[in-house]
């Protein structure tokens, strides 16, 4: 849809094709989208951990471009039949988590709506803004925390069990992302919102490169190894395949040592994107709807 | 809302409870969301003037504090039968809009979705942001163009007959608000989208004063009075109960006199809305849903 606006001014360095829009003066912004059916289910989750959950899942762009969050306006459709308690147990939810990182609501909307739906607009600071196309041939590709943890969690939800506080109260990594760039060389970065392998086909695309997967050294936690096991899946590509997990993927040219770090792979001459050394297919990920 | 969120920094001069929110180094940003049913009926009008409508009340939210718009982020719910020809007729009047006023578009989100939804986050500059809170006893109420047409045009749409260029393509009085603020003391200002009453209630709560409205001053255009003898309504009320025009409703102590401003009335002390000396019920307005 870029290509459709003209461009009238020359204060913003990055517009879309990035996890926040950039200005010169180091501002971001970004803004999403969240829907009942699509990223959760008002009637399998507490209204709190809606508000939570979609809340981080704006941040963690943020935290994409290693910014800090300052500011957000919040819009709601509310569905006529949504019990006002259930709206203010959203609002808490959200709530929390402007507290945690002193984010100030200054604005917003709400209208009455067929169903529900959440908007954020989050604006911030980035001093070095890290962007997803900056990849360079050569660089290690690593992660933070563990994958495939949001993709069980859906699945648990939809079967009526309760998921962990990981999948209900994701904390976005923003305090990860800055450590990142204070101790070392980032090119390129993005959270995992669509799958690992959608978005390291983002910073493939974005970059022009391409990268190689080791799929041994994908961190799957024993419970989503335990789960897919029970459940027949493959763990490798159910992980790779697991969105809304707000982990960070990035690539350094740094040997990266940290407890929460994990490195997965390298980034290749080669375009698109490889498992073990084999190209891989590339599906849309469409978040909760994939799985219901 | 606002009591709920804790502020953590000072950036901010004016947060929820304006048309805008306002940095202090005269940023200002809005948010408003649009959806099937409340503000368009997708059935009955034509893609391109719901993009147009919609991106126009938006852009209304930066007239009314005197700024000027720079930068835009759009967040779309698809409906999957939406056709994609309808979609990109949407986004040609957002498109042509933008145009006008040389607003970026600088990023945002899509979604599939039960209905259609149409969100806008626009960032701009206001030197002197005209606030709702700036009224004083004495100044006199202004209003630019006329009003009772876009309800004209939402009971036209619905019987089937086509409403005017002014009620498919709103233009949104950007110009004429920085026009107003270079030759006039503006005190306060806002857009009309929930009807003169309840706007007028706006200005008259955050400015703690009242309003009296003389409703034979009122600019009501000759096709809408035939338009209510024709159908029995009082084009007093019918006017000042309609919503979504996004004309300025503005007080000043000076005599402004240019040819799209009407003066309708006077701020006094007593609070409330008063028309011709007699106090005024305020009802909710609820944009397409009290049409429909």
């Amino acid at each position: 849809m870029r290509q459709e606006f003209k461009k009238h001014d020359s204060d913003i360095k990055v517009s879309i094709g990035d996890d926040c829009a950039v200005f010169k003066d180091g501002t971001i912004v970004t803004k999403d989208i969240f829907s009942e059916g699509a990223h959760f289910i008002l009637k399998k989750m507490k209204p709190y951990n809606i508000g939570w959950r979609c809340f981080a899942a704006a941040l963690s762009d943020i935290a994409a471009m290693a910014g800090t969050p300052l500011h957000s306006l919040l819009a709601i459709g509310i569905p006529s039949e949504l019990e006002v308690e259930k709206l203010k147990e959203i609002v808490e939810g959200i709530k929390s988590l402007s507290s945690l990182f002193k984010v100030d609501l200054i604005g917003g909307d709400t209208i009455g709506s067929k169903f529900l739906f959440i908007s954020f607009t989050i604006i911030g600071k980035a001093k070095k803004p890290v962007l997803r196309s900056g990849a360079k041939i050569g660089d290690t590709i690593y992660i933070t925390g563990s994958i495939g943890n949001a993709r069980m969690g859906y699945m648990l939800l939809r079967s009526g069990e309760s998921p962990t506080d990981k999948f209900l109260k994701p904390i976005p990594k923003i305090r990860e992302a800055k450590e990142l760039i204070k101790n070392y060389h980032i090119n390129s970065m993005i959270d995992i919102s669509d799958g690992v392998l959608m978005d390291a086909d983002h910073i493939s695309e974005e970059s022009g490169v391409g990268i190689d997967i080791s799929s041994k050294d994908l961190p799957i936690s024993e419970s989503v190894i335990e789960f897919c096991k029970n459940q027949g899946f493959d763990p490798v590509f159910f992980s790779l395949e697991s969105g809304d997990e707000y982990e960070l993927l990035f690539s350094s040219p740094d040997e990266v040592d940290l407890p929460y770090v994990k490195k997965i792979g390298k980034i290749i001459s080669q375009k698109g994107i490889f498992i073990d050394g084999r190209r891989a297919k590339i599906e849309g990920f469409d978040h909760f709807r994939s799985e219901i």
